[in-house]
């Protein structure tokens, strides 16, 4: 028993990016379930968990972590003797690159690809109504930035280098919701995006994450 | 030599990002400037150091590498040995602690922080008008940043620990705009925030950044 304990619920990709790298460690771990429509992510005691009242929180022992992406990083580094590699074992360049994308899935692609996702996905959930024109802004933005996703998946089979890491495994929360939209035809007319794509959604580890989530 | 090249221009917040690192190593770099009104951040040859035709970009022997969250993490690991340490040498807590505060810094601080900087400071320099509406959601939302930052900085010295890390150095380029304008008064208001914005713009190698933007 690990020890580890996941704050957050199945549906949020905040908490997926957190979960698909655990499944990726192969790691024992309880999801702790926040009640969000009863407030409790902005009360105590979740906010000692998180001050910023958002999920999710992680708790490894004593140590406490939040923000999704120091989370997965933490996982990734802390444990990097389990399961998969999620930084790619090579050479400097390697790792410096590793940096870089992951420097460009939270502030290159996410901040388009998740408004995207509330727009198309989260808003139907909480009977608001999606904008069209808030949409096609975000879509023509998203374009250019699959465009270069494009030009460097020419060159290398992953984002970092021809291997699996952090880089991608951040990506998969949001793209596994814009893929249920008509958003999913700015991947699958890129070819190697969508190639990209169909290789990182495949694989065990994200498949856990989505049977999770069919279970709540 | 240690053959270090910035693309970048001086007035820019992430391009200062980048310098400030550099000068907390004491590393020794060329500055060389990228002609944004020209557009030469959109053409090669620039396109080929970061495809997002953003600055900075940096070179270091035959490593590129773009986003400048990414740079500065990677000067402070592969110069680890050099200047000021960047993260702060503590146990597994510290390290996981100034994960979570670089992210805070990229997710939560910035967003909001640099948009209050475009309106408040960057409008007025390309001869567009300030939008009061949107500077007063934006400090809005500032304030609650900056609340949990005095509750965190009540705990220990700087965000991470009681040592000064790249956690804090990267608030550094938003913080240098706004404390020259009306927004000053949010951080000034908070004394642990106000003290901790005091320590971190006086660092010598801060004042080498402002200075040399000075020269431009």
């Amino acid at each position: 028993m690990a020890g580890i304990k996941v704050h957050g619920i199945p549906m949020s990709t905040a908490t997926m990016r957190v979960l698909a790298a655990l499944y990726e460690k192969e790691l024992d771990f309880d999801l702790i379930p926040v009640d969000m429509r009863a407030g409790a992510h902005k009360q105590e005691p979740f906010l000692s968990l998180n001050p910023f009242g958002q999920i999710p929180a992680l708790e490894d022992g004593d140590l406490t972590l939040f923000e999704s992406r120091a989370i997965a990083e933490y996982i990734a580094e802390e444990y990097s003797e389990k399961g998969e590699k999620l930084f790619c074992p090579g050479c400097k360049k390697v790792k410096a690159a590793t940096k870089v994308w992951l420097q460009v899935e939270g502030q290159q692609f996410d901040p388009i690809a998740s408004k995207l996702a509330f727009e198309r996905v989260f808003k139907g959930m909480f009977g608001m109504t999606t904008d069209p024109a808030a949409v096609e802004e975000l879509e023509g933005k998203l374009v250019k930035v699959l465009d270069i996703y494009e030009a460097r998946l020419a060159k290398s089979e992953f984002l970092a280098c021809d291997c699996f890491t952090l880089a991608d495994l951040n990506h998969l929360p949001a793209i596994h919701y814009l893929m249920g939209t008509d958003s999913k035809k700015l991947f699958e007319s890129r070819p190697k995006v969508s190639e990209w794509v169909k290789k990182i959604t495949a694989r065990p580890a994200w498949a856990k994450v989505v049977e999770l989530q069919k279970k709540q």
